[in-house]
């Protein structure tokens, strides 16, 4: 590996160059994904910084979903985030399958409930029954989304699990309740996972997710509520404005 | 203050129940905008739950940003997330404006320095000259952004600062330099803000944000790259998706 030396009388930190050469390194693939990289080390030696510098760099790399760290083994360099194009419906399905990823979906919960105050406030109704279905998203196995589906059951009487496993919920929606969305708002932001999500999304203490809560209409009716929270290091979202 | 018991039987959490009960007070404006909630001890009386149910529906409401804590002081309601919409252009300052805010910005840096490979990487051209101009992005006085834009040299020559804080950058690259731009390429991804950018945002270690970067089009020519970091407490996107 050849050793470009950094510059210490630039104007831009030291960490910062080493970060740059580092994810050059990633973006054009001469590190390879899931490939171990150097040790700290190694790098300090290959590029004459200190240890501080190098776990500088890196420690942003990992913030920025770059590079992981397994305890004991090493830094390897992460797979590209899975990219959502904002544009019309979108299906996390489709996307993954385009992305070249296996797409499937584990159901971890459905029941049916009385609303509590968070549904009264998006259905405009106090204590209507909902469905609640709670569903792991993954991506060739690994888990990347959890999202919980609040839809009236008055809506469509007698969905069950079984058919949204088999069929998936929009897809059960329009076939067995003719019930076919036609505008979804939603909003994204940016939250700390909590603990009870990042057991089912294999992520550690304080990582960043985005919040996701999105209200899908069908002939201006809202026929659902979405809350979903997605791993930042695997996820991020495209839009193309005008 | 009316005290709804929780129910120790129901499917949900107790600590997820008092959460929502909270988020209804603080959506409700029962608890009005910066005013203090009460106290650990008197919400655990009030609802009679342990403190650890109250510091776990606390801590969520923190981390969803809509409480804040002040060392020593108690915990207070935090103002609405400033929701920019996705729709078409957008300007951090209009949408600010709309939220009934005082939109301002401090520009941190400005130079011109020959782009390194993240910049050859967007500009598809090495060592060309682009000016970085770094922004500090502040609503009522409170920052809730840091942008870093860059423009190469040859685009717009003579380019300075002062104009930029006198008219803003589009504003400029439009009357000075006949730049127009009609396309624009987002995406936003959930980070842990780093410690450089925690420092000019104010926030704490590990607070989440989102981390947008945007390709900026005039004539089919790339006029910015712009990388920006916002934060997740106080900002939140929206989309219309058809």
């Amino acid at each position: 590996m050849e050793a470009i030396l950094l510059n210490e009388k630039a104007p831009v930190a030291l960490y910062y160059q080493l970060k740059e050469i580092l994810v050059d390194k990633i973006k054009s693939n001469e590190w390879e994904i899931d490939s171990k990289i150097p040790t700290e080390r190694e790098l300090c030696d290959l590029y004459e910084v200190s240890r501080i510098t190098v776990r500088q760099a890196l420690e942003e790399l990992e913030n920025e979903g770059l590079l992981y760290r397994k305890q004991g083994k090493g830094t390897f360099v992460t797979a590209p985030k899975i990219e959502q194009r904002l544009s019309s419906f979108y299906s996390f399905s489709e996307e993954i399958r385009n992305m070249g990823y296996t797409p499937s979906t584990d159901i971890i919960e459905f029941k049916a409930i009385a609303g509590d105050e968070m549904i009264a406030r998006h259905f405009n109704e106090k204590g209507m029954m909902v469905y609640c279905i709670k569903r792991l998203r993954l991506a060739n196995n690994e888990p990347f989304a959890v999202e919980i589906s609040y839809i009236p059951c008055d809506l469509c009487p007698g969905l069950t699990a079984d058919e949204i496993a088999a069929k998936g919920l929009y897809n059960t929606l329009k076939t067995k309740y003719n019930l076919i969305p036609n505008e979804a708002i939603e909003t994204f932001e940016a939250v700390v996972i909590n603990s009870n999500d990042a057991f089912y999304l294999h992520v550690g203490k304080n990582a960043p997710g985005l919040l996701l809560e999105r209200c899908t209409y069908a002939n201006e009716r809202i026929v659902e509520f979405c809350h979903g929270i997605i791993r930042g290091d695997r996820y991020k979202y495209k839009v193309v404005l005008k």
